[in-house]
């Protein structure tokens, strides 16, 4: 039987103004912000999920629920760090990531090298293995229309001999 | 080659008074329901599409569809099972589930060992294999106004030897 | 170490009169159209994004600027084989593909083949080995209201020996 297993994350964060914009790890400069209990960093919360569902580990509610104060405007890069223990518990680790950020506004490709590097140095993966896509919704829904963002990803694990 | 194989599935159901609420296979108390020709399980039917997917059997639509009173109200537990049967026809078997369900509102957590275990069984897998996690739209779209409900799994297939 | 690798790809486009209406490489008879700068193949889109993020190749976008003219109207099945060179020249190829098209109308299931063989012959692929699925949002969203199409799609990759 194959040591490799699969998982997939969605994430959803409204946009408002006077909050900070973390996506995959990084400060976007931007005059909205993703709206949550920790940073709201929905790219690292869409992979942190697809890490825990590959290795059947539950879900980010489940290990950081939102009405733990402990993770109160937490840097999302703690919740992937402890992510990479949880499924390293499980003898897994990442093989590759793959992503796409769904949001109109701002323009992000000048940000990915630093997000892949951000993201690469947690999960220990070179910045190639860390892949970041960015589309518009093409203004159609409450991406279109700058009310929220969306992040989906795919992992890849492979157990370790 | 690899004797391995991916798919993924989304299903998208609207949620209506009147209707029993079924989700993974299990019955969740609630106000509402989901409208659909079968039982409308949104989780079940992504997995189903998911595992046809991988081993280039069509969809959902094509092998059960909505136009055939056999599967009116149907069970979907019946229709993953008939999925399994497909794809051993094919000589695969599921590595991992892996799956998200977006809704607004109830609280699915508590239900979610249950549907793990109704999904395994008929998979033949163990509970952590399939995977099922859970998020809002955190109020976006017609998810956030609980006018719907929609899922998407990602499954590994693998050719038995 | 696994030779695989997994990518995803999501892409949008608005459904408008007066446009072509391309899906997975075929022109498919609708009384509206994508719109966008290349003939907006949403399918093809997908798969392109997904291959790239496999492969660590960045996106769509980077590759093929909607501001470079030379895109402008361009058949997506030449950024389709286009994107297999790319892959290729890190030493990819495609083990299998995965998609869901998710719109209201018009039924696209008769044009499913045509647009397998399509995309199958640029990928050097078995038509099993291009999945194409299909699902309306059950009149939900944009989606529902006919005001603009989604497409998913999952591919895994493999280095030749």
């Amino acid at each position: 039987m194959t040591k490799l297993r699969i998982g997939q994350g969605v994430d959803f964060h409204q946009l408002v103004e006077g909050r900070e914009f973390w996506l995959g790890g990084v400060l976007v400069p931007h005059h909205k912000g993703a709206l949550g209990h920790s940073d709201a960093d929905v790219l690292l919360h869409a992979i942190c999920d697809a890490m825990l569902g590959a290795a059947g580990l539950g879900d980010i509610g489940l290990h950081f629920p939102d009405t733990d104060n402990t993770y109160k405007n937490i840097d999302s890069k703690i919740l992937l760090a402890r992510c990479v223990e949880l499924i390293g518990g499980k003898g897994y680790q990442v093989v590759n990531v793959d992503s796409t950020l769904c949001l109109q506004a701002p323009k992000i490709k000048p940000f990915v090298p630093q997000m892949q590097a951000a993201i690469a140095g947690i999960l220990k993966l070179s910045a190639e293995e860390v892949s970041i896509k960015a589309t518009t919704t093409e203004k159609l829904g409450f991406v279109g229309r700058e009310e929220g963002v969306v992040a989906y990803a795919s992992v890849l694990l492979e157990k370790a001999d």
